[in-house]
């Protein structure tokens, strides 16, 4: 048997690179409508995300390490300045930006974000290449496809300690670019190889409230890209990366389930799972969230008139949450069930704003001390294919009051209408800075208009 | 307590705080010569392995990659080339050249290859911020202090799936960088934090002969180089990347033993622990070679008077050279036990002109039928504060010779001469053909008189 057939034989056996195969092949024809449409939203509030973060010190300091190291033109466009560079630089910015004010979008059942590391690699490969709208929402589905199943290989003991967004989410920034750059499904096979051998990303920073999370997403992105850009050129990389004897699952978690690398591949679309994120927040703290804006409106409740909140949950969310006991920045804020319901008890609302000033705010301050968190075995059993949210209110006059929510709202089951993405977008742009209202209007044309552009130049101009 | 005072009072508390503020307060005047000198001598020998890269597909996979990425002039030096780039891609590719001839040093007890990883880095940073020999010196010893520290934290169980070059070579990168660029105690701390949170590298490459071990180096080092430029601008990283509960031990290990992190601080420099590599392979292979080198002269075998050949090795050897079953690249008969030991007894040497051609040479490939490796309790026990080199051979006529050595060719007890070491690396430079005899010799007085060099220009012009 030659080299080659030998190859070809290798290439059908394991779900890896069954999972190559299908990233290096799809096509705009073989997604459904309704993906390539909800791909469209999730570009769009991708990109509110991705502008939120313009004038944050930590996207400041990368945008700066990318001046010092990168090129100051090129086509790929960084978002935050609208300046140019090399594809590379361009998706770490805006991979860094896009997850620092937690408004990102997830996928549930991979506990994984895929937006922040899929959009920023594929749209700075679009604009160096040229690529069409079709052959980029293509590209996204890929890296969507990818990194969803990546992940949910990964599974929760991988959740534990990595933050499976800069892990997995390697995966999909290197399918998604390798798709645009057409890589070949042997090619395709080495860049997966070479993303999950750069795939990193821990969670100790929590308890120090550091700045690694917008790394994370930005290394994703960036290291994505270097997979594909290198496969492209003929380097290689481990064909069985996921399921191998000295690969990711190995290494990296426990009772690995190889069929989830495959599962439902061309018939099943992961990204038409994923949620829009709502509240400024963890999404761990999200069902919690919605769970008290039910009980809080429905009997009319102040924050004063509460004695104490239990939010009932599932362990991950006592992994990532638990570590914050007493938050001393706006972004381990966001990593506070306390600090998040007590916006929502006293705001009825934890957008960005309410973030920005909730440790000043003494109302909310006070009513930190009046929550806790709990683990519950029925949250638990249904996480993380469905986040239910669940909380017991005590009042001032001792009433417990208890409710549920199933969906966390931007689930599939509970999504925003694109009326309150487009609204949620501009605020998160005009949060940022970088664009006037006018300069708002005439991006949002051409972000929701993406499908139907000949060529991705750039978005700000 | 101010935010200030407590982060003072956290630092003095914790192993990796106690390395970081080593590595940020590191003089010339506190390293004891005969270590200095030492490490002029590993710089040495890394250039070699870095001008020994020039030629092969990879490393040009990685520079054309740079040069699409990076900008295509700077201060630093690409040295396949004699390009200039910025230090991010300087450190990236000549990183990876540096790795692909498998002759660069290696810690013993770390199983780290510290050269490949740390010179790259802080080359590229000396040359960028036109640093002193003395300054450029100093940044090596720190990263060499650090990383080996960080790998023996992490040790056996780590190195099982992970290549330890790859992920303490991130924060041995992140140390010297950051000495480099001045980095204080807390921000240095932070360096680290960024540095474990971007380590990655898995063997599972090993089984397909693939690429990945040299971008395992590329990425180790301009990933360090990254956490310590990113901390220069105030970005921060975990506090306890390397004991915390969602820290690297945690994810990528198991029983770590915390008091590693600062054994022998300042008082034992295991820079000086560091081997030279004589043969052109895996290390693994090393101690055997050396055993089987010695019967074979002491009583004068030629390759057919043999019959059968048992290397008794660590367990380490069969994770890391098992997987290699019948090697099909000359990169991949460098973690083969046969080949290796084959070309011991047909040529009595195993350099990069022997592997070029050892799976071609009829002889080599038919003796590697007759080379086997087993477990030994004995030198696992040992391994890996000493690498034992223990071989039967039975000869034609059924005599069974057993011999061991106690210390490779190049480790401490048995190093490599001035003399050698510039043997060696006028070879690997040869090899690689990015200079001529007139070149070498210009090239190689700037790199041995290092330590005096008021400013660290270009080492090839």
């Amino acid at each position: 048997m030659s080299g080659t057939e030998t190859s070809r034989k290798r290439s059908g056996e394991h779900g890896t690179a069954k999972l190559a195969e299908f990233a290096s092949a799809l096509s705009i024809r073989d997604i459904p409508e309704h993906v390539v449409e909800r791909c469209v939203d999730l570009f769009v509030d991708w990109a509110g995300s991705a502008l939120s973060g313009a004038r944050h010190r930590a996207i400041l300091a990368v945008d700066d390490f990318a001046k010092e190291m990168g090129p100051n033109h090129g086509r790929s466009e960084v978002l935050i300045s609208g300046r140019t560079t090399s594809p590379l630089f361009a998706a770490m910015v805006n991979a860094a930006a896009s997850h620092v004010s937690e408004q990102d979008d997830v996928h549930n059942g991979s506990v994984f974000h895929p937006g922040a590391v899929v959009f920023p690699a594929v749209l700075a490969v679009a604009q160096n290449i040229g690529a069409s709208g079709r052959e980029f929402l293509t590209a996204c589905v890929a890296g969507y496809e990818t990194g969803i199943r990546a992940g949910e290989y990964l599974g929760l003991p991988h959740y534990k300690v990595f933050h499976t967004t800069g892990t997995a989410g390697t995966l999909a920034a290197a399918a998604a670019a390798g798709r645009l750059l057409g890589l070949s499904s042997e090619q395709m096979l080495n860049a997966f190889g070479l993303a999950g051998t750069q795939a990193a990303g821990v969670w100790e920073f929590l308890r120090d409230a550091a700045d690694s999370k917008q790394l994370h997403t930005g290394k994703a992105a960036a290291n994505g890209l270097t997979a594909a850009s290198l496969a492209a050129r003929g380097f290689t990389g481990a064909r069985r990366i996921l399921e191998g004897e000295q690969g990711m699952g190995a290494g990296m978690s426990q009772n690995c389930d190889t069929t989830k690398i495959t599962a439902g591949l061309g018939v099943r679309w992961a990204l038409a799972e994923t949620s829009f994120k709502f509240h400024a927040s963890c999404r761990h703290t999200h069902p919690a969230a919605d769970a008290l804006l039910k009980i809080v409106q429905e009997h009319d409740l102040r924050a004063e008139d509460i004695e104490h909140v239990t939010a009932h949950v599932h362990q991950a969310a006592i992994d990532v949450l638990g570590s914050v006991v007493r938050p001393a920045t706006v972004h381990q804020a966001k990593f506070s069930m306390p600090a998040t319901l007590g916006l929502i008890a006293v705001h009825r609302r934890a957008g960005l704003d309410e973030f920005d000033t909730a440790l000043e705010d003494e109302a909310v301050r006070e009513f930190m001390r009046r929550v806790d968190m709990v683990f519950d075995p029925e949250v638990e059993q249904n996480y993380p294919a469905t986040w239910m949210g669940k909380v017991s209110v005590t009042t001032k006059g001792g009433t417990v009051l208890t409710d549920r929510i199933e969906e966390p709202k931007g689930d599939p089951g509970n999504t925003l209408t694109r009326g309150e993405i487009e609204k949620k977008v501009r605020s998160l742009a005009e949060y940022g800075g970088a664009l006037d209202r006018d300069g708002w209007t005439r991006v949002s044309r051409r972000l929701w208009s993406i499908a139907s552009l000949e060529e991705i130049g750039s978005l700000l101009r």
